[in-house]
């Protein structure tokens, strides 16, 4: 049985967080994120696959549960962006809103080592799939609900980058709202003329 | 001076996918596709930085290049958005459109590994970048840049699928036009209501 420790997971984040920022990610070693901790390796191992792994767990997990559970419950009422939009937002709302700090040391962290940028890009490929594949058990066809859960996270990549970035004081739900309107303008933006004339 | 050798790269390429069909990714050696090709594994690294490197150079390189060519020519006419969706409909004639085959054998081999899911996602990445800073040397603000570039890879990706996957045989520029308008499609349905007021 694990030994009795309140909060390891979030005691190991901080203790990573700190190291990543002083060492960085390559010079720092899961033993002395869990001595910081003051925790075991084994502990470390317990909660996180790998070192990586400590900047991503659980949240990006939670993450993809809030989404999936909001477009269940709003696919029937909304169109399907639209819905993913709402999850993401309930997503921001119960987890990331408090934690703008951590949030935004990790995004530097990541940012300046390709090894954490290849696990960001993977973790949002499987957000991707998730949300497409709760659009399609609400009954989206398929090729709407893939082209859906990518602009989706198109949308979220921005808000986040954005609510992280600007020195704007303004919640993420919104950041995300922002995004939408601003993909839809860009989106809307046309000659009139279509630039190839498709066949069918 | 390298050995002269006519078409080094392409004969590299097609052992490269014979091999990886044949067993594997992973089990085939750098060594063995060199031999297939006719060729040394020296002769491998003048080519190609590593075994991924072999299923992606130099078509990327030449897609970003062009991608940004044709920005430059139509940023001024065009909106941004399909300024870049006709920046990828160049590349898709003058380097995709004759390789349909070993484009899907590739997409397979790629997809059934995940070392080379991580690189693809990578030039994906890449190639966003390029576009966004293609567009910001046209004067387009750096918040529009960026969601054009990112609303233009999904474009691609999306394009991409459809035609490697469809039993309709179509151009992919086609598929490029249809995944454009099915976006467009996506992110004009709404309720009216703005699911968020947003406070500016």
């Amino acid at each position: 049985m694990p030994r009795w420790e309140p909060d390891g997971v979030g005691r190991l984040q901080a203790a990573a967080l700190e190291l990543f920022a002083e060492k960085g990610f390559e010079r720092t070693t899961v033993a002395e994120i869990a001595e910081r901790a003051g925790l075991t390796k084994r502990s470390f191992f317990n909660h996180f696959a790998d070192k990586r792994e400590v900047l991503f767990s659980p949240l990006s997990e939670m993450q993809r549960e809030i989404v999936a559970r909001e477009i269940k419950l709003r696919a029937d009422a909304l169109p399907p962006l639209e819905a993913v939009v709402c999850g993401l937002q309930a997503a921001a709302d119960e987890i990331f809103e408090e934690r703008r700090d951590a949030v935004t040391r990790r995004g530097s962290i990541i940012k300046a080592n390709p090894e954490l940028q290849e696990r960001e890009l993977r973790k949002r490929a499987v957000l991707t799939e998730a949300i497409a594949t709760a659009l399609r058990e609400r009954g989206i066809d398929s090729g709407t609900a893939l082209l859906s859960a990518r602009a989706g996270v198109l949308v979220q990549q921005t808000a986040m980058e954005r609510w992280t970035q600007s020195a704007e004081n303004r919640p993420l739900r919104e950041w995300l709202s922002d995004a939408l309107l601003g993909l839809r303008a860009i989106i809307g933006q046309t000659t009139g003329e279509q630039i190839v004339a498709s066949e069918d």
